[in-house]
Protein backbone atom coordinates (compact mmCIF):
# COMPACT_ATOMS: atom_id res chain seq x y z
CA UNK A 1 0.00 0.00 0.00
CA UNK A 2 1.38 3.43 -1.00
CA UNK A 3 1.79 6.19 1.54
CA UNK A 4 1.29 9.68 0.58
CA UNK A 5 3.17 11.97 3.04
CA UNK A 6 3.48 15.83 3.28
CA UNK A 7 6.76 17.09 2.12
CA UNK A 8 7.98 18.42 4.86
CA UNK A 9 7.25 14.57 6.72
CA UNK A 10 9.19 13.28 3.41
CA UNK A 11 11.71 15.57 3.78
CA UNK A 12 12.61 14.70 7.20
CA UNK A 13 12.21 10.92 6.76
CA UNK A 14 15.23 11.68 4.05
CA UNK A 15 17.01 13.27 6.32
CA UNK A 16 16.96 10.37 9.20
CA UNK A 17 17.44 8.21 6.53
CA UNK A 18 20.71 9.86 5.41
CA UNK A 19 21.97 10.23 9.21
CA UNK A 20 21.21 6.70 10.33
CA UNK A 21 23.41 5.50 6.99
CA UNK A 22 26.00 7.73 7.52
CA UNK A 23 25.74 6.75 11.16
CA UNK A 24 26.12 3.24 10.20
CA UNK A 25 29.12 3.71 8.19
CA UNK A 26 30.69 5.48 10.36
CA UNK A 27 30.42 3.01 13.58
CA UNK A 28 31.24 -0.13 11.51
CA UNK A 29 34.39 1.90 10.16
CA UNK A 30 35.51 2.63 13.62
CA UNK A 31 34.67 -0.48 15.92
CA UNK A 32 33.47 -3.09 13.72
CA UNK A 33 30.49 -5.04 12.22
CA UNK A 34 30.11 -6.89 15.71
CA UNK A 35 30.08 -4.24 17.90
CA UNK A 36 27.59 -1.78 15.93
CA UNK A 37 24.83 -1.64 17.34
CA UNK A 38 20.79 -0.35 16.71
CA UNK A 39 21.12 1.38 19.60
CA UNK A 40 24.82 3.13 18.61
CA UNK A 41 23.34 3.66 15.02
CA UNK A 42 20.35 5.70 16.44
CA UNK A 43 21.94 7.26 18.79
CA UNK A 44 24.89 8.81 16.42
CA UNK A 45 22.38 9.45 14.36
CA UNK A 46 20.15 11.45 16.53
CA UNK A 47 16.97 9.38 15.89
CA UNK A 48 14.83 6.59 18.21
CA UNK A 49 15.72 3.11 17.84
CA UNK A 50 12.01 2.64 17.22
CA UNK A 51 12.62 4.80 13.57
CA UNK A 52 15.22 2.19 12.90
CA UNK A 53 13.21 -0.71 13.71
CA UNK A 54 9.92 0.81 11.61
CA UNK A 55 12.05 0.58 8.29
CA UNK A 56 14.27 -2.28 8.35
CA UNK A 57 14.42 -5.37 10.71
CA UNK A 58 17.86 -6.28 11.64
CA UNK A 59 21.17 -4.11 11.55
CA UNK A 60 22.23 -6.21 8.26
CA UNK A 61 19.31 -4.88 6.81
CA UNK A 62 20.57 -1.42 7.60
CA UNK A 63 23.99 -2.15 6.53
CA UNK A 64 23.27 -3.45 3.48
CA UNK A 65 21.09 -0.51 2.84
CA UNK A 66 23.71 2.11 3.86
CA UNK A 67 26.13 0.33 1.35
CA UNK A 68 23.49 -0.45 -1.69
CA UNK A 69 23.36 3.77 -1.37
CA UNK A 70 27.20 4.44 -1.02
CA UNK A 71 27.79 1.80 -4.33
CA UNK A 72 25.33 3.99 -5.91
CA UNK A 73 26.99 7.76 -4.41
CA UNK A 74 30.24 6.20 -6.18
CA UNK A 75 28.70 5.66 -9.43
CA UNK A 76 27.18 8.78 -9.59
CA UNK A 77 30.47 10.66 -8.39
CA UNK A 78 31.47 8.77 -11.92
CA UNK A 79 29.12 10.50 -13.98
CA UNK A 80 27.14 7.22 -14.13
CA UNK A 81 23.73 6.85 -13.11
CA UNK A 82 23.43 3.86 -10.11
CA UNK A 83 22.65 1.09 -12.42
CA UNK A 84 24.75 2.39 -15.09
CA UNK A 85 26.97 -0.44 -17.14
CA UNK A 86 30.16 -0.55 -18.20
CA UNK A 87 30.61 2.03 -21.29
CA UNK A 88 30.74 0.40 -24.62
CA UNK A 89 32.63 2.91 -26.59
CA UNK A 90 33.88 -0.03 -28.77
CA UNK A 91 37.50 0.20 -27.37
CA UNK A 92 36.93 -2.98 -25.22
CA UNK A 93 40.87 -1.71 -23.36
CA UNK A 94 40.10 1.57 -22.55
CA UNK A 95 36.82 0.91 -21.42
CA UNK A 96 37.66 -1.56 -18.67
CA UNK A 97 40.94 0.62 -17.95
CA UNK A 98 38.32 3.04 -17.40
CA UNK A 99 36.41 0.94 -14.91
CA UNK A 100 39.39 -0.87 -13.18
CA UNK A 101 40.83 2.80 -12.32
CA UNK A 102 37.69 4.03 -11.20
CA UNK A 103 37.62 0.99 -8.94
CA UNK A 104 41.31 1.73 -7.61
CA UNK A 105 40.19 4.82 -6.59
CA UNK A 106 37.76 3.83 -5.05
CA UNK A 107 39.47 1.40 -2.68
CA UNK A 108 41.90 4.14 -2.13
CA UNK A 109 38.95 5.99 -0.66
CA UNK A 110 38.98 6.14 3.00
CA UNK A 111 35.02 6.61 3.27
CA UNK A 112 34.51 3.80 1.18
CA UNK A 113 37.60 1.53 2.36
CA UNK A 114 37.00 1.29 5.74
CA UNK A 115 33.38 0.31 6.06
CA UNK A 116 33.68 -2.26 3.37
CA UNK A 117 36.65 -4.05 5.05
CA UNK A 118 34.72 -4.08 8.20
CA UNK A 119 31.66 -5.51 6.00
CA UNK A 120 33.60 -7.50 3.82
CA UNK A 121 35.46 -9.16 6.72
CA UNK A 122 31.98 -10.11 9.04
CA UNK A 123 31.34 -11.53 5.40
CA UNK A 124 34.15 -14.09 5.45
CA UNK A 125 33.25 -15.43 8.68
CA UNK A 126 29.85 -15.23 8.98
CA UNK A 127 28.22 -17.27 5.85
CA UNK A 128 25.27 -15.90 5.78
CA UNK A 129 25.66 -12.20 5.57
CA UNK A 130 28.57 -13.02 3.65
CA UNK A 131 25.74 -14.30 1.14
CA UNK A 132 23.87 -11.50 1.02
CA UNK A 133 26.41 -8.79 0.28
CA UNK A 134 27.86 -10.62 -2.56
CA UNK A 135 24.19 -11.57 -3.52
CA UNK A 136 22.88 -7.67 -3.09
CA UNK A 137 26.62 -6.14 -3.94
CA UNK A 138 28.93 -7.96 -5.60
CA UNK A 139 27.12 -9.82 -8.12
CA UNK A 140 25.18 -7.04 -9.57
CA UNK A 141 28.93 -5.58 -10.03
CA UNK A 142 29.97 -8.70 -11.69
CA UNK A 143 26.74 -9.02 -14.02
CA UNK A 144 28.05 -5.71 -15.67
CA UNK A 145 31.55 -7.38 -16.14
CA UNK A 146 29.90 -10.46 -17.94
CA UNK A 147 27.67 -8.26 -20.24
CA UNK A 148 30.61 -5.90 -21.66
CA UNK A 149 32.82 -9.13 -21.98
CA UNK A 150 30.02 -10.49 -23.92
CA UNK A 151 29.35 -7.96 -26.28
CA UNK A 152 33.15 -7.78 -26.74
CA UNK A 153 32.38 -11.61 -27.86
CA UNK A 154 30.07 -10.57 -30.51
CA UNK A 155 32.09 -8.08 -31.71
CA UNK A 156 35.13 -10.51 -31.92
CA UNK A 157 37.68 -9.08 -29.53
CA UNK A 158 36.93 -11.41 -26.90
CA UNK A 159 37.13 -15.61 -27.80
CA UNK A 160 33.90 -16.67 -27.85
CA UNK A 161 34.97 -20.19 -26.19
CA UNK A 162 35.83 -18.53 -23.31
CA UNK A 163 33.39 -18.56 -20.11
CA UNK A 164 32.47 -14.67 -19.19
CA UNK A 165 32.23 -15.39 -15.85
CA UNK A 166 35.73 -16.80 -15.55
CA UNK A 167 37.41 -13.56 -17.60
CA UNK A 168 36.05 -10.91 -15.24
CA UNK A 169 37.63 -12.75 -12.27
CA UNK A 170 41.12 -12.09 -13.95
CA UNK A 171 40.55 -8.69 -13.47
CA UNK A 172 38.72 -8.22 -10.33
CA UNK A 173 40.53 -11.14 -8.66
CA UNK A 174 43.99 -9.51 -8.75
CA UNK A 175 42.37 -6.18 -7.80
CA UNK A 176 40.38 -7.67 -4.79
CA UNK A 177 43.64 -9.73 -3.40
CA UNK A 178 45.91 -6.40 -3.55
CA UNK A 179 43.25 -4.22 -1.50
CA UNK A 180 42.24 -7.40 0.96
CA UNK A 181 46.33 -8.52 1.70
CA UNK A 182 47.47 -4.58 1.38
CA UNK A 183 50.67 -6.56 -0.24
CA UNK A 184 51.59 -3.80 -3.00
CA UNK A 185 50.11 -0.30 -3.83
CA UNK A 186 46.68 -0.26 -6.09
CA UNK A 187 47.26 2.40 -9.17
CA UNK A 188 46.15 3.61 -12.24
CA UNK A 189 49.24 1.75 -13.91
CA UNK A 190 48.42 -1.19 -11.94
CA UNK A 191 45.05 -1.46 -13.00
CA UNK A 192 46.01 -1.03 -16.88
CA UNK A 193 48.79 -3.72 -16.60
CA UNK A 194 46.03 -6.06 -15.62
CA UNK A 195 43.92 -4.79 -18.52
CA UNK A 196 46.86 -5.50 -20.92
CA UNK A 197 47.25 -9.04 -19.34
CA UNK A 198 43.85 -10.41 -19.17
CA UNK A 199 43.08 -9.07 -22.51
CA UNK A 200 45.94 -10.47 -24.30
CA UNK A 201 44.75 -13.85 -22.41
CA UNK A 202 40.67 -13.43 -23.66
CA UNK A 203 41.65 -12.60 -26.96
CA UNK A 204 40.35 -14.70 -29.85
CA UNK A 205 42.55 -17.54 -30.68
CA UNK A 206 44.02 -17.37 -33.97
CA UNK B 1 72.03 -19.04 25.14
CA UNK B 2 71.27 -22.55 23.76
CA UNK B 3 69.22 -24.61 26.48
CA UNK B 4 69.85 -28.86 26.61
CA UNK B 5 66.62 -30.43 27.44
CA UNK B 6 66.33 -34.12 28.34
CA UNK B 7 65.02 -36.30 25.87
CA UNK B 8 61.70 -36.18 28.24
CA UNK B 9 61.14 -32.62 28.82
CA UNK B 10 61.31 -31.70 24.60
CA UNK B 11 58.84 -34.10 24.10
CA UNK B 12 56.62 -32.92 26.84
CA UNK B 13 57.35 -29.16 25.47
CA UNK B 14 56.71 -30.25 21.15
CA UNK B 15 53.41 -31.99 22.81
CA UNK B 16 52.31 -28.95 24.92
CA UNK B 17 53.34 -26.84 21.65
CA UNK B 18 51.23 -29.20 19.48
CA UNK B 19 48.08 -29.01 21.78
CA UNK B 20 48.42 -24.88 21.76
CA UNK B 21 48.37 -24.54 18.49
CA UNK B 22 45.37 -26.86 17.93
CA UNK B 23 43.33 -24.91 20.59
CA UNK B 24 44.23 -21.88 19.15
CA UNK B 25 42.96 -22.80 15.82
CA UNK B 26 39.75 -24.39 17.15
CA UNK B 27 39.28 -21.72 19.08
CA UNK B 28 39.76 -18.79 16.04
CA UNK B 29 37.24 -21.27 14.16
CA UNK B 30 34.66 -21.36 16.56
CA UNK B 31 34.39 -17.99 18.13
CA UNK B 32 36.51 -15.68 16.17
CA UNK B 33 39.92 -13.56 16.26
CA UNK B 34 38.73 -11.56 18.76
CA UNK B 35 37.27 -13.46 21.07
CA UNK B 36 39.81 -15.82 21.18
CA UNK B 37 42.03 -15.39 24.35
CA UNK B 38 45.44 -16.91 26.21
CA UNK B 39 43.46 -17.67 28.86
CA UNK B 40 40.92 -19.66 26.62
CA UNK B 41 43.30 -21.50 24.59
CA UNK B 42 45.82 -22.38 27.54
CA UNK B 43 41.89 -23.59 29.12
CA UNK B 44 41.69 -25.68 25.93
CA UNK B 45 45.07 -27.58 25.45
CA UNK B 46 45.53 -27.92 29.13
CA UNK B 47 48.34 -25.99 30.20
CA UNK B 48 48.97 -23.40 32.46
CA UNK B 49 48.69 -19.50 31.08
CA UNK B 50 52.24 -18.85 31.96
CA UNK B 51 53.70 -21.61 29.59
CA UNK B 52 52.23 -19.93 26.81
CA UNK B 53 53.67 -16.54 27.82
CA UNK B 54 56.75 -18.15 28.28
CA UNK B 55 57.03 -18.98 24.78
CA UNK B 56 54.88 -16.18 23.11
CA UNK B 57 54.69 -12.65 23.71
CA UNK B 58 50.55 -12.17 22.39
CA UNK B 59 47.68 -13.93 21.10
CA UNK B 60 48.71 -13.07 17.91
CA UNK B 61 52.10 -14.47 17.57
CA UNK B 62 50.69 -17.66 19.14
CA UNK B 63 48.01 -17.63 16.55
CA UNK B 64 50.95 -16.87 13.22
CA UNK B 65 52.91 -19.52 14.48
CA UNK B 66 50.08 -21.60 14.83
CA UNK B 67 49.24 -21.29 11.13
CA UNK B 68 52.87 -21.30 10.08
CA UNK B 69 52.86 -24.92 11.48
CA UNK B 70 49.42 -25.56 9.50
CA UNK B 71 50.50 -24.62 6.42
CA UNK B 72 54.20 -27.03 6.95
CA UNK B 73 51.69 -29.72 7.79
CA UNK B 74 49.85 -29.23 4.57
CA UNK B 75 52.64 -28.77 2.68
CA UNK B 76 53.88 -32.10 3.39
CA UNK B 77 50.85 -33.53 2.87
CA UNK B 78 51.58 -32.57 -0.67
CA UNK B 79 54.29 -34.42 -0.49
CA UNK B 80 56.39 -31.81 -0.45
CA UNK B 81 58.49 -30.44 2.55
CA UNK B 82 57.51 -27.38 4.34
CA UNK B 83 59.77 -24.91 1.53
CA UNK B 84 59.32 -26.67 -1.46
CA UNK B 85 59.30 -24.41 -4.75
CA UNK B 86 56.27 -24.58 -7.34
CA UNK B 87 57.67 -27.79 -9.06
CA UNK B 88 59.40 -27.27 -12.60
CA UNK B 89 59.26 -30.05 -14.61
CA UNK B 90 59.39 -28.18 -17.96
CA UNK B 91 55.83 -28.24 -18.10
CA UNK B 92 54.95 -24.87 -16.94
CA UNK B 93 50.53 -25.59 -17.71
CA UNK B 94 51.05 -28.77 -16.13
CA UNK B 95 53.33 -27.14 -12.84
CA UNK B 96 50.55 -24.52 -12.35
CA UNK B 97 47.62 -26.63 -12.25
CA UNK B 98 49.03 -28.83 -10.03
CA UNK B 99 49.38 -26.29 -7.46
CA UNK B 100 46.15 -24.34 -8.18
CA UNK B 101 44.94 -27.53 -7.78
CA UNK B 102 46.23 -28.59 -4.23
CA UNK B 103 45.10 -24.77 -3.66
CA UNK B 104 41.43 -25.86 -4.31
CA UNK B 105 41.67 -28.73 -2.34
CA UNK B 106 43.20 -26.78 0.35
CA UNK B 107 40.43 -23.78 0.39
CA UNK B 108 37.28 -26.45 0.40
CA UNK B 109 39.29 -28.61 3.55
CA UNK B 110 37.17 -26.96 6.78
CA UNK B 111 40.33 -27.63 8.91
CA UNK B 112 42.37 -25.39 6.67
CA UNK B 113 39.06 -22.88 5.99
CA UNK B 114 37.81 -21.84 8.82
CA UNK B 115 40.73 -20.72 10.84
CA UNK B 116 42.20 -18.77 7.62
CA UNK B 117 38.95 -17.52 7.07
CA UNK B 118 39.28 -16.33 11.01
CA UNK B 119 42.42 -15.03 10.19
CA UNK B 120 41.93 -13.02 6.91
CA UNK B 121 38.88 -11.19 8.44
CA UNK B 122 40.87 -9.91 10.97
CA UNK B 123 43.78 -8.87 9.06
CA UNK B 124 41.01 -6.82 6.62
CA UNK B 125 40.36 -4.59 9.55
CA UNK B 126 43.40 -4.61 11.45
CA UNK B 127 46.32 -3.44 8.98
CA UNK B 128 49.00 -4.55 12.00
CA UNK B 129 48.16 -8.26 11.97
CA UNK B 130 47.10 -7.90 8.24
CA UNK B 131 50.43 -6.87 7.58
CA UNK B 132 52.44 -9.47 9.65
CA UNK B 133 50.20 -12.06 8.10
CA UNK B 134 50.14 -11.17 5.10
CA UNK B 135 54.59 -10.85 5.20
CA UNK B 136 54.69 -14.17 7.04
CA UNK B 137 52.45 -16.43 5.60
CA UNK B 138 51.58 -15.06 1.85
CA UNK B 139 54.29 -13.30 0.64
CA UNK B 140 56.40 -16.26 1.11
CA UNK B 141 54.17 -18.44 -1.00
CA UNK B 142 53.48 -15.61 -3.23
CA UNK B 143 57.32 -15.52 -3.78
CA UNK B 144 57.42 -19.36 -4.94
CA UNK B 145 55.28 -18.34 -8.16
CA UNK B 146 57.56 -15.43 -8.73
CA UNK B 147 60.38 -17.79 -8.92
CA UNK B 148 58.59 -20.27 -11.19
CA UNK B 149 57.41 -17.59 -13.43
CA UNK B 150 60.80 -16.39 -13.72
CA UNK B 151 62.65 -19.78 -14.78
CA UNK B 152 59.35 -19.90 -17.16
CA UNK B 153 60.39 -16.58 -18.61
CA UNK B 154 64.25 -17.86 -18.67
CA UNK B 155 62.94 -21.14 -20.84
CA UNK B 156 60.56 -18.92 -23.51
CA UNK B 157 57.74 -19.53 -21.85
CA UNK B 158 56.48 -16.11 -20.76
CA UNK B 159 56.50 -13.21 -22.08
CA UNK B 160 59.69 -11.60 -20.62
CA UNK B 161 58.64 -8.36 -20.54
CA UNK B 162 55.91 -9.52 -17.84
CA UNK B 163 55.83 -8.36 -13.96
CA UNK B 164 55.65 -11.86 -12.55
CA UNK B 165 54.52 -9.93 -9.48
CA UNK B 166 51.84 -9.07 -12.01
CA UNK B 167 51.29 -12.52 -13.78
CA UNK B 168 50.88 -14.30 -10.27
CA UNK B 169 48.11 -12.42 -9.18
CA UNK B 170 46.07 -13.74 -12.40
CA UNK B 171 46.35 -16.92 -11.05
CA UNK B 172 46.04 -16.35 -7.06
CA UNK B 173 43.45 -13.43 -7.10
CA UNK B 174 40.57 -15.30 -8.89
CA UNK B 175 41.12 -18.06 -6.64
CA UNK B 176 41.09 -15.70 -3.59
CA UNK B 177 38.19 -13.86 -5.19
CA UNK B 178 36.07 -16.61 -5.13
CA UNK B 179 36.85 -18.33 -1.98
CA UNK B 180 36.65 -15.10 0.07
CA UNK B 181 33.20 -14.17 -1.18
CA UNK B 182 31.87 -17.19 -2.33
CA UNK B 183 30.92 -16.59 -5.19
CA UNK B 184 30.78 -19.75 -7.45
CA UNK B 185 32.33 -23.25 -6.73
CA UNK B 186 36.28 -23.95 -6.25
CA UNK B 187 37.01 -26.91 -8.27
CA UNK B 188 39.95 -28.46 -10.28
CA UNK B 189 38.40 -27.41 -14.00
CA UNK B 190 38.23 -23.66 -12.66
CA UNK B 191 41.90 -24.08 -11.45
CA UNK B 192 42.24 -25.63 -14.79
CA UNK B 193 40.68 -23.04 -16.74
CA UNK B 194 42.53 -20.36 -15.17
CA UNK B 195 45.91 -21.40 -15.46
CA UNK B 196 44.88 -21.51 -19.28
CA UNK B 197 43.77 -18.17 -20.06
CA UNK B 198 46.55 -16.86 -17.62
CA UNK B 199 49.10 -18.49 -19.66
CA UNK B 200 47.56 -17.06 -23.00
CA UNK B 201 48.07 -13.74 -20.95
CA UNK B 202 51.62 -14.27 -19.91
CA UNK B 203 52.58 -16.09 -23.34
CA UNK B 204 55.23 -14.44 -25.47
CA UNK B 205 54.39 -11.45 -28.18
CA UNK B 206 54.70 -13.49 -31.69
Amino acid sequence: MSETKAPDASRRSERSRRAIFDAALALVSETGYAKTTIEGIAARAGVGKQTIYRWWPSKAAVLLDAFLDLAAQANEALGGDADSEIPDTGDLAADLRYVLRATVDEMNNPTFDAPTRALAAEGIVDPELGARFTEALLEPQLRYYVRRIEAAQAAGDVDPDVDPRIALELLVGPLHHRWIHRTLPLTHAYADALVDLALRGLAPRT
